[in-house]
């Protein structure tokens, strides 16, 4: 569930946009204003003041944001204003631009999405950078990395309820052997993760936790500064529990010496209008705290009260 | 430029249901009557003719046909009947389910379709087939050509008209070292294969071909049982000249013991509304002979009357 909050009376694109140039006039900005009229807005929304905003003013709404406001807040505004796809080529490119083995956005992107979206996501990678998301990650990662995010980033998983179970047995022993012979790079492991439906994955994981007792995320968690291990586990936890996935990324955001906005930045303005409530909820459980007050604790100033905005705790 | 002929007059779906069904009514069926319906209607038409169809008589056209019909002629009217997405998709699993490295029918699939017909062609695999096809090609393919044919079916390669020629230059120069050295498994070979544009690539071919006075194409003939040598030559011409590539699957198929009716039924149906006077000059110029004179020489009864009527020469 979303937890957007759009008030009952919503302006017109124009009325946003006279708005919002207003915040920007004179000397100074009016954050507060763009922060009341943004976060209260859900994606078809801002995409219609988007629209409006050039046929007004004669200026892109991104450039102007992008010359008004700095820093965290500045990123969170521009982010959480582009269309949901869009946002994810963004973040992709990012990334891939300065890649390095223990990021998890190629791997959150491609697992997280629907096989719709991540379609939506390489289109708007086209229109964005004039390239193919993909020749972007066969360019930029090298060796066993490429092997594992190539194939998971151009991945159009089947969305049926089929399961095999026959096939769910076989593939999680499979994965078993694997990881207990430490051949991570294994190409069946590897197939078998980026190729396989998510609710065949969830049938082949449910196995291969009953069938030997320690569940896949923990075999996959011995060793921290194994990168290759953390990606293979991020893509089994936002595969089969994005929820969980989300609120794990959100505390190791938090709670740890020097917040990491960046992922904090990310995971909200992407969820929001998702999975947002859920998302609080399990982190909630599994900090013993609420997410808006390790928000509080962390941030400062407009960035955090276009966080709390977002996340519905004003 | 297609070889279609629509008669001026196109009766209506339920008039052409009714003619088809008059041609498999009573003792033994009236072809001639089918190749002049279904040959002479373009996709839309013949998707409104299967729509209308068991709304007439309760059954499904591609039943019925499958039903009244035998051998090449069945296999050319039935694929001929399915959309073209559909089709590609039917084709692509029909080698999955026998996979041979011999096979171009991927490579064809991948290489000669646009980015957006290829996702179609995606599309189409999880409706009829409730998986993926790179799913299918993972677990069907191994090795080298797994390597080699799962990111050239998961491609989405950018359209756009930009060229880096700095770029072209570079990647012309490193396929030439690996081709020369016969590294043809060679990760990055794949990946500039697999992911580049196909302006960029022509650029890159056309640099190679300048560069290093041996057209790459002629660099990767020099062993015709190579099945993966086959298979990067197949790759390149596809995506440069994808009307050379057909007219030579189409010369191969006529001009040799046994036709292989396979081949020449798919290049057939698949190009038609496409590009098949194109493909049709190009093979005069190559064999100095014209298609049709093949045709008839090699094939007989309906289902030379269904090609001949397809290529525009009943």
């Amino acid at each position: 569930m979303t937890s957007l909050t759009v008030p009952d009376y919503v302006p017109s694109p124009a009325e946003d946009c006279e708005q919002l140039n207003l915040a920007f006039a004179g000397w100074g900005t009016n954050e507060d204003l763009i922060v009341n009229i943004l976060a209260h807005r859900n994606a078809s929304q801002r995409r219609a003041i988007r629209d409006c905003y050039p046929k007004i003013y004669g200026n892109d709404l991104l450039k102007d944001l992008d010359k008004e406001l700095t820093r965290d807040f500045e990123k969170i505004v521009l982010l959480w204003t582009l269309d949901p796809s869009e946002r994810d080529a963004v973040l992709a490119e990012g990334v891939l631009r300065k890649w390095h083995s223990k990021d998890s956005v190629l791997i959150e992107i491609a697992c997280t999405r629907s096989s719709k979206d991540l379609h939506l996501v390489r289109q708007a990678y086209h229109a964005c950078f004039k390239r193919s998301l993909e020749e972007d990650v066969a360019y930029h990662v090298k060796g066993e990395f490429r092997k594992l995010l190539l194939p998971l980033v151009s991945a159009y998983r089947y969305e049926g309820p089929e399961v095999d179970m026959t096939l769910a047995k076989l593939e999680a022993k499979i994965l078993h052997d694997k990881i207990s012979d430490k051949a991570y790079e294994d190409d069946e492991l590897i197939r078998i993760l980026t190729t396989r439906s998510k609710i065949q994955l969830g049938a082949t994981f449910d196995h291969y936790n009953n069938e030997f007792e320690t569940a896949i995320t923990k075999d996959l968690k011995c060793d921290s500064d194994n990168h290759f291990l953390s990606a293979l586990r991020n893509i089994v936890l936002g595969i089969s529990s994005p929820t969980m996935y989300f609120a794990e990324v959100l505390g190791d955001a938090l709670n740890r010496m020097g917040t990491d906005e960046e992922a904090l930045t990310r995971i909200v303005v992407t969820r929001v209008e998702v999975d947002m409530e859920a998302i609080k909820e399990e982190y909630h459980t599994k900090n013993g705290a609420p997410l808006y007050k390790a928000i509080k604790n962390d941030t400062r100033g407009h960035y955090e009260d276009m966080l709390l905005a977002l996340i519905g705790h004003e």
